[in-house]
């Protein structure tokens, strides 16, 4: 009898609707229309459990991973069902559910990153991690950027998706309104040297990275104040490019890490 | 007539014993067996071509990507067979067989990097990337590191492969009988921070990557000239890590590509 219960128990932990809605967080569209994201894994649903966004549920699977004391509560489920809402090939068997944040405002006082069409989820979350680590938390994205909270973008930032302000702006309007208060620098394939290249302490710092194809557009690259570019050792045989996390992450150290 | 003459040439241009074979080099074993590997997609595929790596065969889809200059003779195979061949979920049409290079020797006048045991393809391949980009052309990887032509780690390096002499060797060995040749400076957790850390011209500079989950190893640990670190910015939550390319292709930048 007590089996009985104990199996029912767990078998309403998660209801075929939520299993359903959840799923919809795959997708841009379902994001959009729930405004929440998921993201998997211990490490990272302890960083967004530590951070300050709101995290909704945590589904775990039952007699999965072992859990560290920071969590208060969270639901059991199934590895069928964890499977159902993961967007992983290999589920963790931790999943959470977060309130995507309300949109804030830009901190002028604290430097920032612009992502110009960054459309490999990858890179994007790989470009968040590294200005986290250097502390940079406010990244502007392009209207036309892959969405934030697409769950390959999330699990890519290994939780410091918890810790960086996220905008999505047009940047052309962007640039002309904080003319100001940033010096921005723009990373090309052509420009100055960018071990060259220092900004004064009286301005922030905006560093751009333009899209794996294309890099910035052109209405962008003309309200910079600088073109700056990693050049290629010259051999007989000079490589294709860079990858764009790699660059850019190159970049942020330069500009935000070694002062 | 005309049209089952030309239906049977396509049809004999891969034999089945062939793509065993091409099949069989998406695993270690293969590899091993037949001392090829295979690299896929336009751009790498030239990049190949270009370099002094031995291009026995080259696979094209009939009625794919157009086909540069560069070729002077490419085997036409359907959809379906370059599906049978490919590594890549998305294979993008061009698939070339080549001959694993005989093992060379280290050129101590030259810069190197190693790699202690990084078992993620991405990585290595992003590394030696970077490394080409940067103007070093050796790498030593550890015995336990993912095998350097998994299909993983040669598409990742974008062809840099054809331009980056490999090496797999004992690393605490390498560093005993190289010690008067390079400065070796480990990228870790803790040490004197990179951007402090310069060497003299009179040695050659090789940088050593540690493992995504270990790091350095202990006994090359202890042969290091110099520990160096990246350091984080301290905010009140400071982020897990950098992912291993981000944070040895940052080191890459500092000692190789800022003279």
């Amino acid at each position: 009898m007590i089996i009985v219960t104990a199996f029912f128990y767990i078998y309403v932990m998660i209801s075929q609707a939520e299993i359903k809605k959840i799923r919809s967080l795959h997708k841009n569209k379902g994001r959009s229309q729930h405004q929440c994201f998921i993201i998997e894994g211990i490490r990272a649903v302890e960083d967004i459990l530590g951070s300050s966004l709101d995290v909704l549920d945590v589904f775990v699977v039952k007699g999965g991973d072992s859990l560290t004391p920071g969590y208060k509560s969270f639901r059991e489920i199934s590895e069928k069902e964890m499977k159902s809402i993961s967007a992983l090939n290999s589920p963790p068997g931790i999943l959470a559910v977060v309130k995507i944040p309300p949109p804030g405002n830009i901190n002028p006082e604290q430097n920032l990153i612009l992502l110009d069409g960054i459309k490999d989820p990858g890179n994007m979350g790989t470009i968040i991690r590294t200005a986290h680590w250097f502390g940079v938390n406010q990244v502007v994205c392009s209207t036309d950027s892959v969405d934030i909270y697409n769950p390959k973008v999330v699990q890519a930032t290994m939780g410091s998706i918890g810790y960086v302000s996220m905008f999505t702006d047009e940047l052309s309007d962007f640039l002309d309104k904080y003319s100001k208060e940033y010096s921005f620098a723009g990373l090309m394939m052509e420009g100055r040297q960018l071990k060259d290249v220092e900004f004064s302490k009286d301005s922030g710092i905006a560093l751009i990275v333009g899209s794996e194809a294309f890099g910035i557009r052109e209405e962008v690259e003309k309200r910079l104040d600088v073109s700056v570019t990693i050049p290629a050792f010259h051999s007989q045989n000079k490589p294709e490019s860079l990858n764009a996390s790699i660059a850019a992450s190159i970049a942020i150290y330069h500009f935000y890490g070694t002062e």
